[in-house]
């Protein structure tokens, strides 16, 4: 078998054999096949597009290309959640201390940010103290004690997504359905948790801009989640406009921790009940009753078990859990701007991809991989989509250790918010469920 | 500028400029863009295209890579003839010797044979002594004594050219037709003849099979070089069957010699005096008449005066003048085989592809570019296209150094091979003219 009639099959639309799959990423993990047939394979990919056998192969060869099952000794129902990336999207730090409190194991590997998006690990490490680079021993010691741990990602869990996802991010072919599909899939199975819910955000800030695409992508991740015998099913929501108030990182862990304490803004909160609910369900827990799954998710907040679930882990990982008891002290920005409205009106458009641009722009996420993140920077949106607000009043707070900063991040806030007389009609953040 | 954003820009079908096109072959070129990005960006091509203007930057790109115009101080109008590869195809030993009796010269630098076609370095390498590795400036006192000289192509010349060449072979990026002609044309450009005609195959044996291909390749590479000021123009000849009877190195070698004695098989005289011609013509002889041309190409032939400048050029390039005059006192191959008709009737088909890859089974070519050539291998074709043949009777003889070899080469030339009772029409070799 050799690379270059593999890359030439795809080429001419040819259906690739689970074989000639498997020979192409195990040599690209082995380095035995050099990256300008793989990147020449998957620009081939992302014209030719891939079957479902031919996704599914992908994936599992992505799952096989290093550790498998990290978190086996854990007892019990091990679950995941996974968001296609979000603006202010702190809904694993609620999701996950509800669904613990069911007995529901939470054992999860995050990663970083990057592009306007936010990563979990990020707003993590910045709660004082707070290791996330625990072995995968370690994390289950923690979940074994707390019922949950959320550590970053390993190197030895599925090595080639992270070969080929450098290589896709210098080749213009990361927006390729199959390839999306797999470098999710690959290490979600790999990682083998019993129960997934997706979460696949549409709109302005997220990757796949529009609600077809969005389904597309959730369907296909279902489909090859089910053939691999797993309990899943996805959530698309509303990545138009930012979740919640917070974008940054301190600032989000703090929106956690007030919506854990049952004063979440209700577009959070709601996403937040409806991911721990389809856990739930799929756990097996409410009977079988999406309805009851809910209220489930509900009262773990209302009777504060949730909060008390992360606090233990926080303090299990080493962490300060002073600073969850009072978010108020977490260290804060030397600086802040307040952005103003320049007309009466409604909050009409908030452009989540602006607005996260905007907080990157302050210090808070990575333009390159290699970048220092400022945990105390971002933004607090004193009004969000559809509330109104005056001429010269506070429509967002920029925070930053950097003065400098504010007017690139003020010009994309601008190009990013439409006030309008005219108030807009009320959305759920929960678009569709795919299963 | 950045490369990635020209890979991404072909990807989404958009028309590159001159500039970006110039920073991605310079920054190939130094070694400065990386070979993934180049192949991914090669891929986009062969699904994208480029537009007549791409392709035009991306020759003269190629061309700027390296050393220009290597024979400038040769004087009086310089001509080139270009073949895009053939089996059994001698003419550049026989065009150049004519055309240089008219004081047109021919400082050609050529390739070495690749895959089931000849190379007319590989050919020359066969006469003892002579040298194909002159320098340009010893080429050039060769030229200015003879008139004509054939050597290596230098590594100095278009490098662009090479680099890509190696990736587009290893990632399914050679059929292309933008890729084939500016490879091409690029390094005629570079060469800066005043006159190139170009000799484009089309059929079994070609590198396009179709007539449509070639005369779109044809058109494409006429257009770039009149855009460069150059006389041009492109002969679409017949590759469906092999030229002449010889196939090899110093078989072919005879078979020119032959034809330059007026002693030539009609295809191969036929394509020879055409291809000179149309030299002649374009470098402003025989009163812009191509029938005139056609004489003076003949007149070379039955005077003698080719063959004198072949040997004069021979001589000059450390060869022996006895094997030209007594082309019999080649070294021979120690075997020889006959192939056998199976039935009585006319020769039909003689798949030329078939037939070259015999050749090189039995040592006459490379299979892989390292692979070392036996000079003396090769094919004669007893008997060829539309000659009748009884059951029996030989159709070709095989020669090689290794016994062993005959029986896959046999194979090959059975599989290549029809007998009809029907006598197959007869065809022209030269099909169409482009200019």
């Amino acid at each position: 078998m050799r690379a270059y009639d593999i890359v030439k099959k795809k080429r001419d639309g040819r259906e690739l054999s689970e074989e000639e799959i498997r020979f192409l990423i195990g040599g690209l993990t082995l380095g035995e096949i050099p990256d300008y047939q793989i990147s020449a394979w998957l620009m081939a990919v992302y014209f030719r597009g891939m079957s479902e056998n031919e996704t599914l192969h992908l994936t599992e060869a992505i799952r096989d290309s290093g550790e498998k099952s990290p978190f086996s000794h854990i007892n019990g129902i091990k679950a995941d959640k996974h968001s296609t990336g979000g603006v202010g999207d702190k809904t694993s730090l609620i999701v996950a201390p509800i669904v613990a409190c069911y007995g529901v194991k939470v054992a999860k590997m995050s990663g970083r940010g990057l592009g306007h998006t936010g990563g979990t690990i990020d707003k993590l490490d910045s709660i004082d103290g707070f290791k996330t680079d625990l072995s995968p021993e370690e994390a289950e010691k923690v979940v074994n004690e707390t019922g949950l741990c959320i550590i970053g990602q390993t190197a030895r869990l599925a090595p080639a997504d992270k070969l080929l996802y450098a290589l896709r991010d210098v080749t213009a072919t990361v927006d390729s359905l199959p390839l999306i599909v797999s470098s999710i899939m690959g290490k979600k199975l790999a990682a083998d948790d019993d129960v997934i819910v997706l979460d696949v955000k549409t709109g302005s800030g997220a990757f796949m801009k529009t609600y077809e695409e969005s389904v597309r992508l959730a369907e296909a991740m279902v489909k090859i989640g089910k053939r691999a015998g797993k309990k899943i099913c996805a959530l698309i929501t509303n990545m138009d406009k930012p979740l919640g108030r917070a974008i940054g990182n301190s600032i989000e862990v703090t929106e956690a921790i007030q919506t854990l304490n049952g004063n979440g803004e209700k577009d959070l909160t709601d996403l937040s009940v409806e991911l721990a609910a389809n856990i739930l369900l799929l756990s097996g827990k409410g009977d079988g009753d999406i309805k009851k799954c809910r209220l489930l998710a509900k009262n773990a907040i209302s009777s504060g078990e949730a909060l008390n679930k992360l606090i233990k882990t926080v303090v299990a990982q080493g962490g300060k859990s002073d600073l969850i008891l009072h978010p108020e002290n977490f260290k804060k920005a030397r600086f802040f701007k307040e952005f103003h409205a320049s007309q009466d009106g409604y909050v009409y458009k908030v452009n989540a991809e602006k607005y996260g641009e905007a907080a990157i722009l302050l210090g808070a996420g990575r333009a390159k991989k290699d970048d220092k993140i400022d945990y105390t920077s971002g933004l607090y949106l004193n009004k969000i989509y559809g509330e109104f607000v005056k001429k010269g009043e506070t429509i967002a707070t920029m925070y930053s250790n950097d003065e400098k900063l504010f007017s690139a991040a003020e010009q994309k806030l601008r190009e990013g918010t439409v006030i309008s007389k005219e108030k807009p009609a009320t959305e759920n953040v929960v678009i569709a469920k795919i299963d």
